[in-house]
């Protein structure tokens, strides 16, 4: 319990899902960076075929230099509880997050020992990465569906449900400009503004240090939008199929090399030559 | 040009594409209250197909008890020019521009005798409406084109043209949650900020009356995008290919029977039921 009132040491990179991994690999060459060398676990509980996407991971962070690789694999809840893969987590400097629903995460790993296992190492200093629903599953409160390409609709079925709570007071969307998702994001800001909402472009991730604040990478936008200041919202009154009037809300959006205070909720840009420079050092 | 510094007595009514015709047909109906019984002209000229949708729109009018219906169509400006259609818009109460594509309304329409006795009529008290590239085209500078379903990316292909000019200092999008347009609307207004970006939903609508206020009609919601307080942004770096940065926005979302007042930039609701009585008066 102490640990969660002091500040994880490793670090998240939450991935809005689709990075590149054959040519440029910007987003994966960071995960290793951040491993620093170390051995990376891929977790593939997510996914409905994870023999092939471990097999994708696996040679594209081979090509990246990582020896040290891991495959958790999580056929059941019932299995993992039962009998423990002991020791994948030993020497982890990296735990990686596949895509697939992130429900299976949260049913399958989340409460398990293996997950408060990884929770400590997190704290400790070992890098957490997730992309696509492993992105998703970063928060408290995770959003696991909801209508896309359309506003949202209040008393309509966006569904939430506890995620990790690797990364608290923020609610994560990702695949955000490319499947049109604006609409849901916003409409589980209005639940409860207290919740800062990030929306996550494929192939664009953020790398979060110590929950003060995080840096944006990649070829994308991520959309931070803060509803600290709304003047107004319809979305507690009992209208089903009426849409959502939300007044006032502030959005950020960031690229490249940008970076977000969250505790002040404030941005901050840099130039892109000097990011260039750090993210090839 | 004196006419340009007074207020139009005309509404506009800008629709965000595909409003129903069918079944409510709450934007028709709402078009028909504000043309008083009147002439509706319907202008084909966006459409490849404008006999197939001028005998929709004239079911659907007629359905709603306009007896006065005239179709302008637009075979070529030339031909606009030569023989244009005198006594068309006489005694007409509300001109209907349909989609199909705003650079053909503009280069066929814009700048002929007959566009300019339209803004005259305007002033005077004639309706305009516009749906889908019928709505673009209300701007002074309209968007023509651009990536949807994707973040902006700076020095992109982002394409604006002139529009009619009927309603100035906005920028406006249409089809926008249906579309995922959010993106390219944030890359016009970050242009500019001196332009209020407005995404208009499909089968929803803005009534704006003496270009002072609009009320939002309809079944999706009305995205006001106002740049004013932007901090940062790198729109105007020489970096193609570089996703937009863009600080501090602040985002409106409106729904049926929300006000926006276009003097002051600020958000106004009502409750539901007040809405719904104004609008089966």
């Amino acid at each position: 319990v102490a640990r969660r009132n002091g500040k994880p040491s490793g670090k998240l990179i939450v991935i809005g899902g689709h990075e590149d991994r054959d040519s440029e690999s910007l987003i994966l060459r960071e995960v290793v960076r951040c491993a620093d060398g170390g051995k990376v676990v891929v977790v593939t509980v997510a996914s409905e075929e994870p023999k092939a996407l471990w097999q994708e991971y696996r040679n594209a962070f081979a090509k990246l230099g990582v020896s040290g690789l891991a495959h958790l694999e999580v056929p059941s809840r019932e299995e993992l509880v039962r009998n423990p893969p002991d020791g994948i987590l030993d020497d982890a400097s990296c735990v990686f997050f596949t895509g697939g629903g992130q429900l299976r995460i949260t049913s399958e790993f989340g409460g398990t020992e293996l997950c408060d296992r990884l929770r400590d190492l997190y704290y400790k200093g070992v890098t957490v990465a997730g992309t696509s629903a492993g992105a998703s599953v970063m928060c408290d409160t995770m959003l696991v569906d909801g209508a896309a390409e359309e506003s949202h609709k209040i008393g309509d079925s966006l569904s939430m449900a506890p995620g990790l709570g690797f990364m608290p007071d923020v609610i994560i969307d990702q695949h955000f400009a490319e499947r049109g998702r604006i609409g849901r994001l916003l409409g589980a800001v209005a639940h409860n503004p207290r919740l800062l909402g990030l929306g996550i472009d494929e192939n664009t991730a953020i790398v979060v240090e110590r929950l003060e604040c995080f840096t944006v990478i990649g070829a994308g936008a991520v959309y931070v939008v803060d509803g600290r200041e709304v003047t107004g919202t319809n979305v507690a009154k009992e209208e089903t199929e009426r849409t959502l009037t939300l007044f006032d809300l502030r959005l950020h959006v960031l690229s490249q090399g940008d970076e977000f205070d969250l505790r002040s909720r404030r941005p901050k840009s840099h130039p892109a030559e000097e990011v260039e420079s750090t993210l090839t050092e």
